[in-house]
């Protein structure tokens, strides 16, 4: 996320807000043959856990996935993909597809058992956070301003949110910032 | 600022916002009588040197002028005030008025001379920004979700604006982030 809250940008943003992802010298390997980070020691020891099966199942929408082309059947953190949407695609990519984000997770919840469920999607993230839906919101800060794009937090109906003061680890070219919801 | 980037809530978010001000320990006295704040040790350390003289030349907008009354004449940080505005209040509790806040600007840095000035108002912010005025962002990070308010960053015309990795003050119930613009 910007400074300013963008998690996209109007154009797309992902020079801006992806490159830490590619700045550093610790290699974190992913799901996906071939598809390896190179990120500063910080951000590595960040992002292990996720690429290391802490995650059990991915809800996202409908834009990142055909963005992504439904990750050519594999998501980088290697499990299972819970895509909501208006409409079934062709192809789904080994991905399941829900109308209703509730059902998202439920069945997210079966196959993910004990592990984290994550969800890569604004719209979706502030449904749960409306929902009650989520423990946890981790934001990857990025030291820039876009100006304009798409927003993380947006169109939030039960506010105000209190969290926990963040878990803070400091990378390089980005900040993470994990807060438990209270 | 909150999480989703509100310097100011709806109403007025002040409980939400500026809690971490009265939530510690350490007592940091203002340039007010009877006056002062009671922080975190790391919030502390991270406000001490804005209120032991590092700040020269205070610019803000005529909306905190109007809500503080002029902070009754003395700001908590204890410098001359200089209020972006179009019209002049009757009581001007001793600040000065401008139009143009590039005109505010160069009448706070014969004021300040090698002290900082510090930029109190989001919209002159923005304006400041466009134009490559400011040096530093300094952000108050609450774990708040507000929802809608008064944005910090908004209207930006120039993005992307490059900053740097945040100096990071890990406070209770604040994160100061620190960013020096590239």
């Amino acid at each position: 996320m910007s400074l300013d809250g963008f998690i996209a940008g109007e154009q797309s943003g992902v020079d801006e807000l992806f490159g830490w992802y590619g700045n550093g010298e610790v290699a974190v390997p992913t799901a996906v043959q071939h598809l390896t980070f190179q990120v500063s020691p910080a951000s590595a020891d960040h992002l292990r856990p996720a690429f290391a099966g802490a995650i059990g199942a991915l809800i996202c929408g409908r834009r990142v996935f055909d963005e992504t082309n439904g990750w050519g059947g594999t998501h980088p953190v290697g499990c299972p993909v819970f895509v909501v949407s208006h409409s079934v695609p062709d192809d789904k990519h080994g991905a399941f597809f829900f109308t209703d984000p509730l059902e998202a997770l439920s069945a997210a919840r079966k196959e993910a058992g004990d592990r984290d469920i994550a969800v890569a999607t604004p719209s979706i993230t502030q449904q749960f956070l409306d929902a009650g839906e989520l423990d946890a919101i981790v934001v990857s800060l990025v030291p820039v301003l876009l100006g304009r794009g798409i927003r993380f937090f947006d169109n939030l109906a039960t506010t105000p949110i209190r969290l926990s003061d963040p878990k803070v680890t400091e990378g390089h070219g980005v900040t993470h910032l994990t807060f438990q919801i209270m």
